[in-house]
């Protein structure tokens, strides 16, 4: 049986990604909950730390495991449910779309850093004000975002849709965060991207994980650049 | 035919590691070097971007182009290396090394920026004044390193070295410029660490990167936090 450790549904976006991907694949598994301390501790004091410890000397969600054997980091799990499942299409099957599917998505893991910072993932907050001042003042955030619209228009027009590489793959559970972010800031994209964040949300596996984190009501300040309060 | 854009061999680690990869694996290829702009240029004046702009969206390197199709990302670019060349033992053969040697690399590939950002590659450089205060001074460099140690000593002790699983793999490409910087910021690391370190340098692509980083005599500012000529 597969046990899948993730963070607060609300905030964290690297947990997301596995999550929706096995759900949206129809892969069983158990899910280890594994809360972030409400403030910044020191790792010894940290049950973060020391619940994560059990599984992964990075000390970082998501860990996949596998019967006792742990795949830390969200893209190796990718990897490894894309071997051990290899009739659920996790990446796609032509092997020049694959290929361009892991350039994105490894684009995605080390890139996009001032959209990841500027806009962090905060599922039950609308922030469009925030959005429109951080596009106003941010060119970093412009540039990823412009990069991200360039991406995805290639892509849906390659592949011809719905998803980036016509039926869901991978990819489209790397980008699920990404498209909470520019839905939640409302950052301003062209009408076919828009269509494209309403068909990710609209995914089984996305709606559940939004359920799970509207349902969380965890304020956690550090992860709250823009609100004091929910 | 393969072809492999990389940039200033002394400065690019992110370059450095397919190359590495290639040439230890023996796979013929060809090398397309495009350097670095000497200043900071908006896009549009970058001889860099517009070179880079054939081949990738992304506007960074290294890219991989197989007959005419292109693979931006590293990390990428191993995994198709890996699907062409399934005899060159791209990733360890056994399934949980292989996964192990993937998580690795993925956190490698969004990780450790604080010894990134420090303690940038400079293959000509020795600089262990320099490494002293910033381990004195920066304790996150301490904790990636610390990280590393952890990690490749484990590694070594479980697959038994003389690399990082038994046999060379992609996962020594990937921490070849972590090895240079360590040595030439002279960090502090164990004897074992020490002689991996020393291993990794040995490896005959290693080394030819290594030559032909010291024959550039190529000296950019914006790459030099520490000096202000060679
Ligand atoms: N490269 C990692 C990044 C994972 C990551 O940064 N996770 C965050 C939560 S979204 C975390 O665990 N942070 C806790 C910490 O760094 O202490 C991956 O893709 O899995
Ligand atoms: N995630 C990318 C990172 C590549 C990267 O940042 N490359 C640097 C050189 S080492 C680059 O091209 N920088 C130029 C720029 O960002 O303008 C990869 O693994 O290939």
């Amino acid at each position: 049986m597969l046990s899948l450790y993730v963070a607060n549904k609300n905030y964290s976006s690297w947990s997301m990604r596995p999550w929706v991907l096995l759900k949206q694949a129809g892969i069983p598994f158990q899910e280890v909950k594994v809360r972030f301390d409400p403030f910044d501790l020191p790792d010894a004091d940290s049950q973060f730390k020391q619940r994560l410890a059990e599984v992964t000397p990075a000390g970082r969600v998501p860990v996949l495991v596998d019967d006792g054997f742990a795949v830390w980091d969200s893209l190796a799990i990718v990897e490894y449910v894309h071997e051990k499942f290899p009739d659920r299409n996790i990446w796609p099957s032509d092997p020049q779309a694959r290929a361009r599917a892991r350039t994105v998505c490894a684009e995605m893991h080390a890139g996009f850093s001032a959209l990841r910072s500027h806009c962090p993932m905060n599922i039950e907050a609308s922030l469009p004000q925030i959005g429109a001042l951080t596009w106003r003042d941010q060119p970093a955030v412009r540039k990823d975002v412009q990069r991200i619209i360039a991406m995805w228009s290639g892509l849906l027009e390659q592949y011809k849709g719905p998803m980036l590489f016509g039926e869901f793959s991978a990819a489209d559970a790397y980008f699920a965060p990404v498209c909470l972010r520019i839905k939640n800031y409302g950052l301003p994209v062209p009408g076919h991207v828009t269509d494209y964040i309403r068909r990710v949300c609209a995914l089984s596996g996305v709606k559940a994980w939004v359920e799970d984190a509207l349902a969380e009501k965890d304020f956690l300040d550090f992860e709250e650049p823009y609100r004091t309060s929910r």
